[in-house]
Formats: structure tokens, sequence, C-alpha cells
């Protein structure tokens, strides 16, 4: 864990943080409150919901938030700072409130997921990492919460470090692949670093090596008798990898006490040479032998093998899962809600000419509905910060867009989606273990009805305002268009 | 620089890295010399060619490579490796020979990239961190290569890194985007680290802040008179945006002697808005503020504005670039293609039932053929490592699918394309400066035949073998159909 603590990444932030913060600061501004919202505008994939995920690495973060000496000496050296800010950035340290919603929470368009309270040259600075540490483990859990769906309680591993998108991209990508389901990650780092099963046999290289693809069979087994998965594709997965992979499991594991673990099919027609494979596996023996797969594969593919009755008990997931490859993007925003006048908290509004990126005014905090008897998630009702949601009365809820769409929801129990990360700067949230995100996540996913699971047309989960934020949204932008 | 030296990576590896590791220590093949190529079978967005990029960090990585106390402990808690190879890994240090092509130059798909001779333990256990060092760099430059080209000479600016995938996919894209021909980027720690210069003025949230868009303009161009970009579409562009930059520039920019310089847009019809916006500038004077577009934009929609006559002066692009969101993975592998037997190189073949992932054996090398007059590149050819391409004399090349094709190249200069990186564990090669290495990079897409480089059916570039590899290959591919 200390090693992802030493980095200091405060000056991984767009520039133009930096030119508003002097900007601030020049004119004044620089400990006004404001306050910002992060929250998502569409679903990747076009799927019914996202996985909240990267809080840890958020935290961890703001946690070492600093300027060093060589970072304000590089400010200087840009020429367009003035003196008293870099002193103040020298001197700074990170004040604000921080609220978000706790990984491993599924969430949906328009609510917010991360809140931020405070001066707002440091609300402001923040931006950048505020959203780089929440869209990319969130992206790469909602696809790795996809794929293990599609493989219906088979073993999903996550196979894809050699075409992350960079290093972080492999190591944060496989914790949020673990938190969205898989069983484990080829990248070793992970289980040292986050205690994430690391998993994996051998390579096409390990079986060219040797003379002959069952001397490297039998090399195999004889170093790893208990955990022998071999990769059977090298030359010809029916013709000659099975055959040997029998004969060494029968001469090398069997005489040793020991079952095979399992084959790995890493190219050609997965399904028609898993059923061929099965067969051939049952036949000599070996009905508890797993049959893995790998190759390119996806949620679509996965669901694909299995409606043709593919027979194969695991799947290695790489490339398409480590970079979300269908929707390679999590469009996390981080807008301006308020402002503190005199006080006073003053909502404020981005207008826009696309209508979707109008932004929802005000100090807010949003609510998820259970029904009282499924345990389903009924709807989330996004409110002013000080509003209460009473779940001993009925509450009627209603579409933001088309009003008159009305339900009066009764026997519910109401939970705030978001609780408090830090206070005044200081950190009072305590992340849960990875293995605790990941059982409370399959737990969460279970709430949501089977409409908002399916990956064709789900149906659009409710995301609404409470009257009194409707209200506030529908009055700035009356007053903007007069 | 330092910064990124610290880094322990080591132990960012495939787990099967380490079984196979593991294996040939016990099977006392530890010490037996393989040689590994890298290379790729695709080029992204169905492109004519890629740009290597990452060997920088390749090299950073194998510099430091190194397994802690931590990190045998670790393995040994495992209970799968052995006492004697955890003893060896604590005392290994690289010794591997190393060649790839250089940084900012277009490669093609089925020619080694990176080359690798070593133990088999040290030289198949670098696999993941060749690959993922390579392969993310590698996307991000040719993308950016091909939004810049879109452009048109157009100056394109990397805007990406709030949906970057994870940490070093922000700050390793932005220096890649850079080599392929972005002027800047958003990232400020990419100007510390690497020299590249970060770019950016204001958000919406700027515009926000104040009372009046006027008065966010107003105090932006107090703060930054000589350096004035106005984000002109918080609440609308024409209507309001525009006017107000108009304004402060007259109040506030000229009287200080000053030129403004530039608004940006962020929404809406930017085609449109940008062709009304140029009227407006040019008649109140400002025929020499410049316009930037964002939002979205990749070398599509950059391609299609400017066929439409936008009038936009440069690009900040975003997440389409940073995740290079159109192909997300640049699918390259690392392949076993010899160990030496007695002193002797034999070359090893991987089959495959899909044809094009089917290796080209041997210790090979490659080569650039360029015409002598016009400069342009004719074909590469891949030959075994101590073959020579006499450029003095007529040279046939002929493809390996179809080896009927044949032509005789004449008058043209020869160019090995890999270059020694590491003897025995020692770097031999220093790197240019990122600025160097993206002169190259143009100069070098420069001898590109236009055929190769339009976006819609490029022509395949020939990438040939020399008549010894292509026999040697027939030869293997024969005895194991055999």
């Amino acid at each position: 864990m200390t090693e992802r603590l030493k980095r200091n990444l405060t000056m991984l932030t767009d520039f133009y943080e930096l030119t508003m913060a002097n900007g601030y600061f020049l004119n004044g501004f620089a400990e006004k409150t404001a306050y910002f919202d992060m929250f998502f505008r569409k679903v990747p994939d076009g799927g019914g919901f996202a996985i909240m995920a990267g809080l840890e690495q958020l935290i961890d973060y703001l946690k070492g938030l600093h300027f060093t000496k060589e970072d304000i000496d590089f400010l200087r050296q840009k020429g367009i700072f003035d003196d008293a800010f870099l002193q103040f950035l020298e001197e700074f340290s990170f004040s604000c409130d921080v609220w978000a919603v706790p990984e491993g929470t599924p969430v949906f368009p328009h609510e917010p997921i991360v809140t931020v309270r405070g001066p707002v040259m440091q609300a402001q600075f923040i931006e950048t990492m505020v959203l780089l540490a929440i869209n990319h483990p969130s992206l790469i859990a909602t696809k790795a919460n996809r794929i293990c769906r599609a493989a219906k309680g088979r073993p999903v591993m996550e196979f894809g470090s050699r075409r992350a998108q960079g290093y972080d991209g492999a190591v944060y990508g496989a914790r949020a692949a673990y938190i969205g389901g898989c069983v484990g990650t080829a990248c070793t780092i992970c289980e040292r670093d986050f205690g994430i099963p690391a998993l994996g046999t051998m390579a096409h290289s390990w079986v060219q090596m040797f003379d002959s693809e069952l001397d490297a069979f039998r090399a195999y087994a004889r170093a790893y008798p208990d955990s022998c998965t071999l990769l059977v594709d090298t030359y010809h997965t029916l013709k000659s990898g099975i055959p040997n992979a029998i004969r060494v499991f029968e001469e090398e594991i069997v005489p040793r006490g020991f079952r095979p673990a399992g084959v790995r099919i890493d190219s050609g027609d997965i399904t028609y040479l898993s059923k061929k494979a099965r067969r051939m596996l049952d036949e000599a023996g070996f009905p508890d032998c797993k049959i893995v797969a790998s190759n390119s594969l996806d949620e679509t593919i996965i669901q694909d093998m299995l409606l043709q009755g593919a027979q194969v008990d695991s799947f290695g997931v790489g490339e398409r899962l480590i970079t979300a490859a269908s929707t390679p993007v999590f469009g996390g925003v981080y807008k301006l809600v308020a402002v503190e006048e005199g006080g006073e908290i003053v909502p404020k509004i981005k207008l826009s000419e696309n209508v979707t990126k109008i932004t929802t005014p005000g100090f807010k905090t949003s609510w998820r509905l259970f029904d009282r008897d499924s345990g389903k998630a009924i709807a989330d009702v996004v409110t002013q910060f000080d509003e209460n949601i009473d779940d001993t009365k009925p509450y009627t809820i209603f579409d933001p867009e088309h009003t008159w769409k009305r339900k009066t929801v009764q026997s519910f129990v109401a939970r705030q989606l978001l609780v408090p990360v830090f206070e005044k700067g200081r950190c009072v949230y305590e992340s849960p273990s990875v293995d605790e995100i990941k059982a409370y996540c399959t737990q969460q996913v279970g709430t949501l009805w089977d409409e908002v699971l399916r990956f064709e047309n789900p149906h659009s989960y409710y995301v609404d305002l409470s009257e009194k934020v409707w209200k506030e949204k529908q009055r700035l932008l009356a007053e903007y268009h007069a």
C-alpha cells in the first residue's frame, strides 16, 4: 500500500485549474466557498447502470495533496503566476468537505456521485483528479460487471495488463475489475498491493521452449502437480493439445495423487473446440478438468458462446475488459453547482445549447428508495442537502422532464447514497477492504430489477429531483432565458 | 525525471511469467538463451501505419528491474515457488540484449519492433512490461498523428487527462500525443517532467463563479492580458459569449497594448457557431483573434468540420484522443522466435488455427528501403539478423503470401529499423528529447506515400520477408503439418 501513497500527483492537473486558481486569488476569491458535483450523463455500452469505483484512489490523492518546492519553482518559471499566489500554494493544505458514493454501488446518470465543498481555489483545483480517479475505475468496474453477468456464475479472470492504457490502467483497472465481479487477475502486483488473487499458468512460449508439446506439458505437470492447467492450442488443439494433456494428466498428475486443474484454449472456434475437448476429457476420465477460454472475449461473445452450448468453465478476459473497448470512456464531469455569498448558498447553473449538458443547481444529496418487501431499488431522488426523505410516510416522485408522470411510493426504505469522506480536509472515511467492496457490489446489483440489468434496451432507472430542487432549477432556467 | 524512475514496477507482470520462470528454473532451463520478438498484427482504426512510442518508458523499466525483499516475501507465501528460484530472483540482474525501433518511427504489422535475446527466464519475464510500455504509447501516438493530419496544420492540443484510463494513461498518453503531432497538453505534470508545453485557460465554472459572464471575462482579461482566451459558451455563444468577449477585448486588452489570444467554443454546432463568431470578431476588428474548438472531437469530426468550412484555428481534443476511443487497443504481442541449442540458433514457430496468429521464426532484423530520388519509403524487409541488404545493387522483394508478386528495387537507400538498446543488460541507447522525437516523427511520416497516409482504405505497405526468412518459415510450417 505504501508504494502508491509515495507518489506525488499534485501536478497531474489540467493547466487551467492553475490559471483559474491564480485568477481567483488575484480577484480575492480564493477563500470563497464553492460547491461542485461530479456526475455522469450516459452509462457506457448503453447499459442500465454503472458501478462506482476509484474512491480509495481519490482519497489517497487528496491525502497527499501538496506542492513541493520543485513544483513551485516550475510554476514560477512559467512567468504568469503571482508571487503571493505561489507562496499561498506552497503553504496550502487541503480543507474541503467531500461526500461520495461508496465503491461498488450501482450509480445512474445525472445524480451526484461526488460532492465537494470548500474554498473555490481548492475545490476547483482538484477537478482533474476527482474525475481521473473515479472515471477510469468506474468504467472498468461497470464493464467487468457486464462480463461477469454474461458468464452466469462462471468465474471470470482479468488478463489484460499487456493491453492496458498505461501501468495504472493495468493495476487500478484490475482492482476495479475485481470489484465488478472478476475472481482474480493476471496482474501480480495487485495481489501484493490489494490482496486480489493473482492467477496464471503458461504462455505459448513455454510450449515452444521444449522439444515437443508433450515434453512441455510434462515439465509443467511435474513443477505444479496440484494446480496443473495446460495451454492446448500452440500447435493443434484437438489433434495434439488435448491428447497430450490427457496423457500427461494420466502419467504425471494422477499417480502423484492429484487431479488435473484444467486446459486453456486461446484461439480458434472456442465454442466448437470446447465441446469436442469436453467430450475427450470426459471419456478419458477427467470430467472434473475445467476448460478455460481466452482470446478477445467480452460480454457479447461470452453470451453468444454460452447460447451455442460452449463447454467453458471459466473465462480469461483481456483487452476488451481492461480498456472497456466497446465504450472506452466514462464521461464523468465536475460542475460548479453553488457558491456562498454572505453566508447564504446561491445555486449556480450551467446552460448549454446541448440540453443534456444543463446542470442541476444547488447543494444536494441523493437517496435510493428500496421496496420494503422485495428489497428492490425503486428510484433515486436528488434532494437539497438538508431535505429529509421520511420513509415512514408515502412519498411522491415525479419525472423531472415529464412532470405529469408521478408515482407515490409506499412501504419503502430510503438510504442516502453520498457519505462523508473528508470534513474540512480531514479524512473521515475508511475504505472497506476490496473483498468487502466486491461483496457489497454483488449484493447491491442484486437490488436492481431485471429490466435495469439487461444489456439490450434496459429500462431507464428513475433519477428524480425533489420538488425543491426541481423548482430551483426551473427558476434559474427561466431567469437566464429572460 | 526522477519521480518516474523511483517506481518499482517489477511486480507489474502477468503471474504466468513467474510460474514459467520457476518452471524453467526447475527444469535447468533458466540460462538457456531465447529470442523474442514484439510485433503487432493490425493498425488501429484501419489505418495504413502506426507510430512507435514508449521506448523511453521501457528503458526506465528495464533499468530499474529488481525484486525487493518484500517482493520475494510476497512470492514465498504463495507457496508454489522453489526456494532456490526465489534466491535466484533476489540476486538477479538484467543481462539481456534488446533491440528496438526508435520512438516516432512509422511501423507496420508483422515486423519486429522490439527484439530481446537473453536467458529465457529473463527474456520471458519482461513480456508483460515490454508490451504494456510500448502498446499504450504507440496507440496514442498513432491516434494523435491521425487527428493532427486531419487538422491540416492547425494546432491540436491534448485535453484528455480527466477521461484517461488511469494516471499513467494521462501522463504517458500526453507524451505520446505530443510525439504524434500535438502542440501541447493540458496535463501540467508533463511540462514539469517531459518539457511538453502545458496549456489551458478557464473552465465554465470560472464564468459561473462571477455575477455575470462579463464580470468573469473582465477578471480573466485583467489577470492575463497578454494571453487572454475566453470560453464563450457557458450561457449562449452568439448572443452573450462572443459579444461579451469583444467588449472585454476592447475595454481590457487593447488599452493595455495587447491583442486578444482567442475564444473557445466547447458545445453546440461548432461549425456553424465558428463561422458566425469569426464574422463577429472580424467586424469588431479582431481578425487575429483565434477560434479554438473542443468537445468530443476526433479525426473524423475535424475532417468533417473543415470540409463544411468551420472557422477553427486550433483544436482541443480530449477523451477520443487520450483513450484512442475508436480503437482503444494496440495489439502488440511478444513471441518466442528462436532458442540456442549447443551454440546454434534454432528457429521456433507458433502455429494457430487463426492463420494471422502464425509467427515468423528466427533471429531477425528489419530494413526500410527508401527511394533515392523521392526519399519515399518503398517497402520494409524482414531479414535474418546477419543478412545485409546492399543498397548499391538491385534488390528483389516479393510478397510472402503471393510469392509471384515480385519487384526489383533499384536506386534505393536501405536503413535498419531496429537499433541496439541494451547489450548484456547495459543500456547503450540514449533517448532523444521528446522534441527531437516529435520532429523525427513528422519527418518520417513525410516519407510515406499519400496512398499509405489516407484514412479510408489505405494501401497496405509492403512488409516482406527475405528469401532466407521466408524459406525457414515454410520449412517449419511443413514440418509441423507433416
